[in-house]
């Protein structure tokens, strides 16, 4: 590979944005299975392959899904509404199959933790694959506020939970957002050990900055949040404290 | 971008192989930063970038990792070995030095479920950047198998747990493995709702047979294993059934 593609890779990498304002035409099947293909081929924890990706095409349960998720309309809008499950049903039936009893080891959180990240490491590939084919894509952690509904209209068997889902489609071209900055580096990467929180705040205080400079612009001057703000507002009213129930409703993490 | 720069993207991340033989070459300072902030530009759960990553290139703490994970060699030979981190440790700082209480939605299992994936996607942008520089990688987690030994070392907070390494170097260009096929795509990715496992079960016995070549090819006729015999080799015996009570220990997923 040549350096100007290394140069496009990275560049489309940090070139990333979430898209909320979609198009209405649908990705060919081809396009889409050539992105899922994509997914696939990241890694998985001893290549169990530990997730299923339910690929919603059907307006009426997207509708639903979007109602789900807390009114994305996004959700309705875009052309292929992907949610990643993590999945150890499949292993357990393999088993069963085999005559193996493996109960104590896929209710383990140690299990909860490789199928939800296997489900995640997939999802980024797919996020990167369609980018590159100029789709747009955006996570949806809110299919999390209603997870039983979600569960019940995917035919979700037990062993199998949703973990977020991803809008696929085609931007608007002229509705695509600046990109967001990320904390400084130095703030998120540290060397060798973990850096004292003392010596990585004054760079949160500048990111803070920052944001409050981007939420402004965007906003045309009516959000003054800094980052900090924007996530103690975000995470100070608890949200899905039912997770830990559900997850052991559906059998993950019992012990 | 043009269309034969999209099919170099696809052919990437559809090439990805793990690498376990390093050459003894360092990767520049320069070079690992381009790599850790395409990493940072993947999405995470309302913007919080909730992970942390510990970018280990002290030999002796190589060396240490490498015991730790169970005698992989590879850790201590890499160039930069990263450990990537759930962090709920920085917002909780923040969230006191505001005089905002968020003990208990910090506690909550959504919030390992946020942390955990914010360090997934993470660190699957950071694999993808590595690969288009002609980087290897290999994710490890068998870091998991002694978590407290790796906190220690790295002198991780309360409420930072590490999720898995990433070996990072110059692949030794003869010791490169084929990539390993993956379950069919309908095994995987289902559409509208979750298919019935009698319905993909023929699949995954194809499957089965495909990879039982593919380990024999390998191992030069010695693994007579199927992916399903792998499978149920590796999982049936229980691993890291600490992982809950490490985990409350840390700060996480206590309600």
């Amino acid at each position: 590979m040549k350096n100007a593609q290394h140069d496009e890779m990275i560049h489309l990498l940090r070139n990333h944005r979430s898209i909320r304002e979609f198009q209405q035409k649908r990705i060919p099947p081809d396009l889409i299975n050539t992105v899922l293909t994509a997914g696939q081929a990241a890694s998985s924890s001893s290549h169990g392959q530990s997730y299923t990706i339910i690929n919603v095409t059907d307006d009426e349960k997207k509708r639903l899904l979007a109602d789900y998720a807390g009114k994305q309309t996004h959700i309705r809008d875009c052309s292929n509404f992907l949610v990643f499950c993590a999945d150890l049903y499949r292993l357990e039936q393999i088993a069963s199959l085999n005559g193996v009893n493996l109960k104590e080891v896929i209710e383990s959180t140690e299990m909860l933790l490789i199928s939800t990240i296997d489900a995640a490491l997939a999802a980024q590939n797919v996020a990167i694959a369609a980018e590159s084919l100029q789709l747009g894509i955006v996570y949806i952690g809110g299919i999390r506020n209603n997870p039983e509904q979600v569960s019940e209209l995917l035919e979700l068997p037990y062993r199998v939970y949703p973990v977020f889902g991803m809008c696929v489609g085609y931007p608007q071209p002229d509705k695509v957002p600046d990109s967001k900055p990320r904390l400084p580096l130095a703030v998120v990467c540290h060397e060798n050990s973990y850096s004292p929180f003392e010596d990585v705040y004054p760079e949160i205080q500048e990111y803070d900055e920052e944001m409050r400079d981007y939420y402004a612009n965007r906003s045309h001057g009516s959000r003054t949040a800094t980052w900090s703000g924007a996530m103690l507002d975000k995470r100070k009213v608890p949200r899905r404290m039912f997770m830990k129930h559900f997850l052991n409703q559906r059998g993950f993490s019992l012990r």
